[in-house]
């Protein structure tokens, strides 16, 4: 059972893990710092813990103690208990969904677990923006996609904002960091999977063609400014363009992504 | 020639255009009473003059200056300098493209002119986030829609964060508002479209299906939340869903619109 800690002094040194969430620099710093992440909201603390992330503490105003009732009991983590108001004092913002908990980042698994049994896979080389992590793997979970791999400058997907957006995919679509950028899909090539680059590159072809009779694909997505390195692009195997119509630059990175995994996931086999 | 005129003072009320950016209830009513809305970044500013919308004003620090040097030319509004510190102090936001403009709107173009020669339209009934509704437009342009129609209370293509996120994608794809929310699909079908409804209840047909043979397409989009309303489930000709996998509640409405725009824009002809 959790201990309920009534606070009401914004300074108190045990609300440190929820201080100043808006800040994204200071939150990087101090989430690496201490192995910790943030979620936020009843149906997102919940997923957290059931994927085996145990919580640090839980901050809530009191009206949300009941929804997560049978989460306190559980747990033996503190429960601080403020007011909204000293909630909105202490993280920056107003905390709509109510609930917040600090929760353990854990060891992330090797390269060879995640890609067990993996037919579909993305690999995201620099996405910087955190909304646009978690809607990647929220469509890529949506859309029967079985894991992602991450860049070494790829966004953190336990960061609070792609977290939320993510709808807890986070938790469910096993992901892990590439240990190097130069090999990164090296590796990929030798565990059997075709990699097929998304770009706007003149030699691309589409993106159906690409991935029509592969057994295993690699989609390999770059930054939201300039796309992908042109070191990735010429590692992958293929080179892909989801057809534009004249005139439009782009789709964004999410929405390309999510056209692609869709193309990707109904693609013929081989 | 744009006059420029160097501000120092916050407080002029000459920047009364700029003030406060990120007040979303503020901004909805002063851009309303005035007409106006505002356009961020050299690329953006171009677009949405090139539209054909009026120039009230410019804002720009100094270094943004040559860059729209031939835009600047080409108008008779006034521009105000200030420095970076100053823009910051005004809009309550650090102006990353470092150009602003305020614009004038111009009236919503009816019906039938936004639906000439149209074959796939998107209409969405209730998208409450500025940065879906300017991600669907930005999807759809690129993907070959037509045209794009808004009930009533979806949120406004022109309010700043839309227009961002859209790439100027909401100059370059006709659009308007629906006079009647109740009525607003009956007048799609009296024009000889398929209204086609996005939604997760349970007799709705895989998307690829429903849009097959169908010479003129209206996909029909509801809010984040709760998606569309029963009414417009109801009044549209068929009901489609986007086949998730097992376990995930759904993609969100940017990426699902993305997808559906994708399969409609490449859907067999009748």
């Amino acid at each position: 059972m959790a201990t309920l800690v009534e606070v009401t002094d914004a300074g108190d040194p045990r609300l440190a893990d929820y201080r100043d969430l808006r800040d994204v620099s200071l939150r990087k710093h101090v989430e690496a710092e201490h192995g910790l992440f943030l979620a936020e909201g009843e149906k997102v603390v919940r997923r957290a813990l059931a994927a085996g992330h145990p919580a640090r503490s839980f901050l809530m105003a009191p009206r949300w103690l009941d929804g997560l009732a049978d989460v306190l009991e559980a747990s033996d983590a503190p429960c601080y208990v403020v007011s909204e108001q000293l909630a909105e004092e202490v993280t920056g913002f107003h905390v709509h969904r109510g609930a917040l908990a600090s929760l353990h980042r854990t060891p992330l698994p090797d390269l060879d677990t995640v890609l067990a049994g993996a037919r579909s896979v993305l690999v995201l080389e620099e996405i910087v923006d955190h909304t646009n992590v978690g809607a990647i793997f929220r469509s890529g979970a949506a859309l029967g996609f079985d894991a992602v791999l991450l860049a070494p400058r790829c966004a953190d997907p336990l960061y609070r904002r792609a977290v939320k957006v993510a709808m807890g995919a986070v938790f469910s679509l096993p992901w892990t960091r590439l240990p190097d950028w130069r090999t990164g899909l090296d590796l990929l090539a030798e565990r059997g999977f075709t990699t097929v680059a998304l770009t706007l590159a003149d030699d691309a072809v589409d993106v159906v063609d690409a991935v029509a009779g592969q057994e295993r694909v690699a989609l390999v997505l770059g930054s939201e400014g300039h796309g992908l390195s042109a070191e990735w692009q010429a590692a992958a195997d293929r080179r892909a363009v989801i057809p534009m119509h004249h005139g439009v630059d782009s789709l964004n990175v999410a929405a390309a992504a999510a056209v692609a995994c869709y193309v990707t996931a109904g693609r013929a086999r081989g």
